[in-house]
């Protein structure tokens, strides 16, 4: 069976999130649901990152084994927007080496975090960014300097995650301008769960409180979960990029 | 009683557009029942621009008289925004002339088309923009130069509009690129009903079976209106400003 690849685009407000659950409405749900139709029968993906209810993706990536000899895999992605919902699109499909899982050989995942830097946000970018005054662009770039390496993430882990694999490799971390918006932008090998959105929102409760950048890298070190009110909204969040190894070096 | 204006933006997709209708949810009726909730009387307001169902704000003119003498006029963004769906904002309020109406009062009115060049639009941008095959750009703009001036706008009216004054100014009309979209920026003294709609996709079409940039000027010289696919999509279109005389000149 052909092990097809491919990258995916989706707006998460009207989802519960990437994974399969009963009765919501999830990404995996829906191209699971094109795919059956294509093949006619139940097929499985595996997606290279869980985006929660309400995260984006610009290039979300999952793979899937066809029993269809049929269509050129060049051709899923078209195939799959022709049974589509408008909130998903497939940007493109490939034929991957049949060992291939997009969520276990992924090397480098890349989000990005847009900040609208007003309260008085344009109502188009509402789902698209979290509203605040403006931040200091220095002192968050400072703080995300701390990140950068090989870290236990503990202290950004979500309440209830009890995945013990807290040592994740940052390669990355700054802030950009995007037009009107601020980005956060973030690489590395893998992210524990909604720990992005936990860094981004102790860095800007950090700055609105003007305590020094220093203050991030204490709280890292601690390797002490945060509570609660620290997560940044989930409408913020996009999963920009996934990369993989290809015998060049990292493909996306 | 105090005349105030305010200036609001909006996100048209759950809209049926501006001017109210029975059993309808517009971005009148919605802002006039907020303003009923703040009077605790009947309130009612008069906008510079009847956009579209689908069609976006971002900077709709409204004015409306207030019996209430206790709220600053500068105040009422913010009692608004309190009431408001998310999809509606209020950007700034003030006292206006007591003569002062929003909708005749109104010198310019800017329009934005937001284009996105590839049928692969990103989902968050698909309510915002039309995706389309990359136009040319250079022939688009040449054929936009022939709209400014005084014109008689008949060939670019809507079936079914009635009203006879067709004759309007346009001030300047062209392109430029906004991240990854071709705008389309038109200003003028008025347009009529769909007219920014039934040009933009003109253009497009003519640019499409690459003809002269000069058969623009001759269908506007034809005072003939169009068929019907010649309207570009409500959700690229965005009223983006509106100027009114003050004694230094124009005024935003």
């Amino acid at each position: 069976m052909r092990n097809i690849r491919v990258t995916a685009a989706y707006d998460g407000t009207d989802f519960a999130g990437w994974q399969n659950q009963d009765n919501a409405r999830t990404v995996q749900g829906v191209l699971e649901a094109a795919l059956a139709e294509i093949h006619k029968q139940p097929v499985t993906i595996y997606g290279a990152g869980r985006t929660d209810s309400g995260v984006h993706a610009g290039g979300q990536v999952f793979n899937f084994y066809s029993v269809l000899e049929t269509i050129p895999a060049e051709r899923y992605a078209s195939a799959l927007n022709r049974l589509l919902p408008r909130d998903v699109r497939a940007l493109e499909s490939r034929e991957a080496a049949e060992s291939f899982n997009s969520r276990r050989d992924a090397r480098m995942r890349e989000y990005r975090y847009y900040i609208y830097p007003s309260r008085c946000v344009p109502p188009w970018r509402r789902l698209y960014s979290w509203a605040i005054p403006a931040p200091d662009m220095a002192r968050l770039g400072e703080m995300a300097s701390f990140l950068v390496g090989r870290h236990d993430f503990t202290s950004f882990a979500a309440q209830g995650d009890t995945n013990p694999a807290r040592v994740k490799e940052i390669y990355s971390a700054g802030f950009f301008m995007d037009g009107p918006c601020m980005v956060f932008r973030i690489t590395g090998s893998a992210f524990l769960w909604r720990m992005v959105r936990n860094i981004l929102g102790t860095m800007i409760e950090l700055d609105r409180n003007k305590r020094e950048p220093e203050i991030l890298r204490q709280i890292l070190l601690a390797r002490k979960p945060l509570h609660e009110g620290m997560t940044a909204p989930a409408r913020g969040l996009f999963l920009h990029k996934v990369a993989y190894e290809n015998p060049d070096g990292l493909m996306y």
